[in-house]
């Protein structure tokens, strides 16, 4: 084993990925690199401003090295061991997550073969998805051809972490940024048994973790997890992204009988416990139906999905919602109630779409125009 | 029998009204009031335009009498023999059909009281609904206790007459009345086994029809007209509501496989088409799925619930698709793509009605104000 200090890349600079950025940087074991975007200029001579309930008032922080792009990142000739992505997964947007790091993927292929030393090392693309939803590796799995890739000795593996983050954190302004609730990340291989993936998996909560600062543990079962999280975000976060409001709204406008509780809301998430028993044998607690519906009862809150169709922003509807009836349907199981809801949201993703110019609709032959 | 002419009232003077209001007049055989409301003091003076497909350029037309308000005709000490209602039928908006015409069923029984005349001639309120949704009649029924009225010799009947009405008719400016498609409307008994409903239908369309111009006809069973329509009311109309979108884009937004179509609406027709014959015994036919969905394919089309929510108005989604999931409930059918249209078109009635200050939502208690 080499003991070189591994090369961290964060891709996604906002509430959450810079937070994860600080945490990595703090923890002092790897070097970290973050791709800052828009804010690159602002980044690179004062740094960012965290007000954070985990770290307190960071002020002027910098990592190791900032990337105002991912082809910046890929022309630095290093080679990135864990590219952590943070940004939102919308593979039927203009940058799915395969698209994102690409060009990583491809500039460790090319660092790994000018590098002699490299080949002896066995090094390894650790790629971190700290995102929503549910088989959200299989994209990257069919991209990247990771099968192939195991067997091959001429190009690195690429293993797959899955990273599920409790956290509450904003991107206020340029650079600046506010986490309100306490960071809790939750590390798995996306497949259980490759041992490589859980070992990266293990490695990488070494460097993450600050004691008495945030949280992160490993899970052996990232399924459970995200079936869980998809209980929430399947039900409550696609119908708030539908009507356009905070879910307690949601709630008391249905019917005086509690008609969007009991005839929306509950549905589905019985649903997704049914599926996740059905197709993975994972027990989902009957009990979290209510605990999830009873925490935003009085709390006039509006999850990711509703605040980004209020923003005109896209929606991550494929990793929460679409995936799953897709499952459902290959595993020949009737989700109504998950279905639509993702079949309106479908619509409605097409009319962001138009609405932010990445789609046009030509009236005159009802079509759209590729 | 009485020759005197008979007296009609028409609730409504948008697009549909002031139409039916001119064909009824045209038709020289009855006298006609129009409740004119926000309009009547041009009404009153210049009187309406209609540009009409089926009447041609109509300048300075005024009915016999206008009002102001339906309070105003109650106070005209006539007895209206058919009150015609045709503005949108909302029983959970602020003015619910039974409250609209309760003014005039009671000047009515006191007109009758009052006039020793009129007893002999057992005088019949006849209340013509040209309006959309199913069970419309119930809500009548039970305000106004038709079935002890139909014993009773102390107050005058009400009859009860479906009118369905194909047009496309709208009100440009104050006055000014726009009708682009032919006017064909269908009358019929709410209870086809009630004689003098079945004979006022009749009596009506000899008053409406206005040969080579209009077409009236009877219908002698309007579950089925009213079922057919809901075919595309409860399943299309529903849809672009909830999306603010013409049908056309609905479909297109779908995914490549056609999921708006197959996922959505269709699986909501074959619904309705069960309901029918579950609930009717009607039989709806399957082909008018096909010609439903393919009517509007290609044409950008925005159906009424569609519009009303693009123009932040309150939507007829109770008599379009709440009483059919009602229905299906009390019959133990499931119509789950029906509910959950319906469903969310509740929560969207609740936005709607906030943003109009019909409702009240105190966030600190997460509650709705009464």
């Amino acid at each position: 084993m080499s003991t070189q200090t591994p090369q961290c890349l964060i891709i996604g600079a906002g509430g959450v990925g810079v937070v994860t950025a600080y945490s990595l940087f703090l923890n002092k074991g790897s070097t970290v690199s973050l791709v800052a975007r828009s804010d690159y200029d602002k980044a690179s001579t004062t740094g960012y401003k965290l007000s954070s309930c985990d770290y307190g008032e960071v002020l002027n922080w910098k990592p190791h090295h900032l990337f105002r792009s991912v082809e910046d990142a890929a022309s630095s000739k290093t080679f990135f061991d864990y590219v952590v992505v943070t940004t939102k997964n919308i593979p039927d947007g203009p940058t799915p997550v395969s698209s994102i790091i690409k060009p990583i993927i491809e500039s460790n292929d090319k660092v790994w073969k000018e590098r002699a030393d490299f080949k002896e090392q066995k090094k390894t693309t650790n790629v971190v998805l700290i995102q929503n939803g549910i088989d959200i590796e299989n994209e990257i799995k069919e991209k990247f051809d990771l099968a192939s890739r195991q067997k091959s000795t001429t190009v690195p593996q690429v293993a797959l972490i899955s990273g599920i983050q409790l956290i509450s954190s904003t991107k206020v302004g340029p650079c600046e940024i506010a986490q309100k609730g306490h960071d809790h990340l939750t590390c798995a291989a996306f497949d259980k048994n490759d041992e490589i993936s859980v070992k990266t998996a293990q490695n990488f909560i070494s460097l993450y973790t600050n004691p008495g600062q945030n949280q992160a543990h490993f899970d052996s079962n990232c399924r459970y997890t995200r079936w869980k999280k998809l209980l929430y975000n399947s039900s409550i976060n696609t119908l708030t992204a539908i009507c356009g409001l905070d879910f307690t709204r949601c709630l008391q406008f249905g019917t005086a009988e509690g008609s969007t509780e009991f005839e929306i809301v509950r549905p589905a998430m019985l649903e997704i416990i049914d599926l996740a028993k059905k197709i993975d044998d994972i027990t989902i607690e009957v009990d979290l139906v209510d605990f999830f519906v009873d925490i935003t009862r009085k709390m006039v809150y509006t999850p990711s999905m509703g605040v980004d169709i209020q923003k005109g922003q896209l929606m991550e509807i494929e990793v929460i919602v679409g995936n799953v009836v897709r499952s459902a349907k290959a595993h020949h199981i009737e989700v109504p109630h998950l279905s639509m809801l993702y079949n309106i949201l479908k619509i409605l993703q097409g009319k962001l779409k138009e609405q932010r110019g990445l789609l046009k609709f030509d009236e005159l032959n009802a079509k759209i125009v590729e």
